[in-house]
């Protein structure tokens, strides 16, 4: 069996640990990043290492920032009374590019999922019912995956919310805008009579 | 619009220039390395470091090797009359795998494409004929890729090696095993066609 070099290998194993990247992608990568000129990997290299030193959560709503605030969270033009509670700080960015949006936000880092043993004091909930006894916070969207966990994590929270006096909101179900309804799955269609509404 | 923290729109920056590594892939995996424990992280960034550090080409072959003579070059057990010409490092490995070729190896570190400016002298072909002029090579194998450049990298090593003493052959063309007639490709079925073989 043909090895390859110690440190070439040594490469390909470290990005095959990353997400989407399987053992024929990563040897892909490797031999692209040795090949390149040397300056260009380095630069990848550099920032990586930058990134890890630098980036990390907000203090308030745990999005990724390079400052104890986020950007969102410090703005004066956000609506404050509104927050928009999801699973990762990627799905900021998400709502975010949909420009539909302009209040801040809540990141749990995860949703519940007992069996991998993420309960919920692992996720940022307790901070949230902080946020919400707190802050002037008139309404609470639930923005979690449309999953398991996602669902079990919502009904969660909001039997958390409960007895605070905060609207709980979650977002709509049903057939993505631009699909076609002969491809729609039987649950998302489900959901899409469930939430069917009336044209006035 | 939404901005990244600086340091993590950088890495994704970065990142994005891998092949096959579009922008969204490229935020998927820098979210995952800042998410990762450093370590983790800081273990990818230190093994691009030693990649680009030690890895360099062969001198005799141009495959991928951190010593002066790659392992295939240097081994002793290799049949030193046969050399397969291939267009990357990369084919070495497959090549390799399938643990059907026991001689050398020649890779030219590309193929001819006039378009983007790739001349002959750009591939390591003189170095080629130096080896089959100075070396006891009965046969050159040629496995380029089967598409345009390939065969034309393939035509023009025939015409350079045309009066010496070698033979040189090529990857046979024809149906992948385990394929299926009905999904092959005309050009495919038109050369297994072409190469039938008789059986006996």
């Amino acid at each position: 069996m043909y090895k390859l070099p110690e440190k070439l290998g040594k490469l390909v194993n470290s990005l095959s640990k990353l997400p989407s990247i399987g053992p024929k992608s990563a040897q892909r990568l490797a031999f692209y990043i040795v090949k390149s000129s040397g300056d260009e990997a380095l630069d990848i290299a550099e920032s990586i290492r930058e990134a890890v030193e630098n980036i990390r959560h907000c203090d308030i709503c745990a999005n990724i920032t390079d400052r104890d605030k986020c950007d969102i969270c410090s703005s004066e033009k956000r609506d404050k009374r509104t927050i928009c509670v999801v699973e990762n700080p990627q799905d900021v960015i998400s709502i975010e590019s949909s420009e539909n949006y302009n209040g801040m936000y809540h990141v749990l880092l995860g949703s519940l999922s007992p069996l991998d043993g993420i309960e919920p004091e692992d996720l940022r909930i307790k901070q949230l019912t902080e946020r919400v006894g707190s802050e002037d916070v008139e309404e609470v969207i639930l923005a979690l995956d449309p999953n398991v966990e996602g669902e079990a994590t919502a009904a969660y929270i909001r039997e958390e919310l409960k007895d605070m006096q905060v609207k709980v909101t979650q977002l709509a179900y049903g057939i993505p805008m631009g699909g076609n309804l002969e491809y729609a799955d039987g649950v998302t269609l489900g959901k899409a009579l469930e939430g069917r509404k009336e044209l006035k």
